[in-house]
């Protein structure tokens, strides 16, 4: 490849790169507030200032777009969730990293992710995808819970007792749903911190 | 009232009472079945063998039909969860209990609650229905889960233990909602279960 062509090029991927990030932004905030059934590739691309024909050039299909999006910034959570405890978790940290754990499903993010859940119960065509997205995107997260807790996945009961955690995180996020529902929230995190430190210190069951 | 009228009445009474309640358990399954879009009063009413005016009858609008029907379900199965356990909670039966509890978020009745959810999220009109009843729900609920945890809820923590666990089972529904959790689920209801055996009756934290 020439030089010529290479410095062409750079700024070219680095404009298509910026396009596909606003679409994936907008594609999530559309979905969290419109639902499903209001959020096609057209009012995703509006939203982004992206003409149709671009949006369907970086993705051909609805599902191709709405599946990438909460993959998309499931990812950026699970990165910002990180860097919020870049030395891993000390015991004493517990109870603030059980609130960042739950924090991950009051958001918009979640508000699509369920909207997408939803559809997708009732949408062959989306079912197959979204398993596989919520399936990718679950190991993860229990992973970067299972460092920031710094549990101990070898002891009989760790492993189930940390999905229960995210269980009850998802869980709290559905409350949310309707209703600020931070009050009651805070006292159920602080109260299962408390049983988790029990549950993860404590001698195996 | 003359006799006559009355022994014309009540038949027509419980004609009416069973009218509705078809109405009331279609409401359901049309919308676990086909979510909140593909749920509309004509849907069900055929659904119900019911004519569309007598659906409108019973109940004049979309909201009030899909709001009743949640509700109405949601105490058939509480009754039915107190029946399970009639003579309340023992301590050795806390996994039956934990179980059972959670069993309330994996059927028809959670996916149809779900989609209303979900719904009333991005429609105004539901919004303050859906959250007026999912307080009403959750309450009873909550009251039920208390009695069969024997769970006492003067001690500091008890209550937010119990709400904890029922958020837990909710997200536990949800993961129930694309493919059969049912192994996973019944690992961490095992432990979860022993959790709540110590928090719930070992020494005040």
């Amino acid at each position: 490849m020439h030089t010529a062509d290479r410095t062409e090029r750079v700024p070219k991927q680095d404009r298509s790169r910026a396009t596909r990030q606003r679409l994936l932004e907008a594609a999530v905030a559309c979905l969290a507030e419109r639902g499903w059934t209001g959020s096609t590739v057209s009012v995703v691309a509006e939203h982004a200032g992206v003409s149709r024909g671009a949006a369907q050039h970086h993705f051909p299909t609805r599902e191709d777009l709405f599946t990438a999006a909460v993959e998309y910034v499931a990812e950026e959570r699970s990165v910002a969730l990180r860097a919020l405890f870049p030395e891993g978790a000390a015991a004493d940290d517990r109870r603030a990293v059980v609130a960042a754990l739950v924090d991950l499903y009051t958001g918009p993010l979640f508000r699509a992710a369920l909207h997408l859940w939803v559809a997708a119960s009732n949408e062959e065509q989306l079912r197959g995808r979204v398993t596989e997205l919520e399936a990718r995107v679950g190991r993860e997260t229990h992973r970067i819970a299972v460092d920031l807790l710094g549990a101990d996945e070898t002891r009989p009961g760790a492993r189930e007792t940390v999905q229960g955690l995210m269980d009850m995180a998802r869980g709290l996020g559905l409350a949310n749903l309707l209703t600020d529902d931070a009050g009651r929230r805070e006292r159920v995190v602080e109260q299962w911190a408390r049983l988790l430190d029990a549950a993860l210190d404590g001698t195996p069951g």
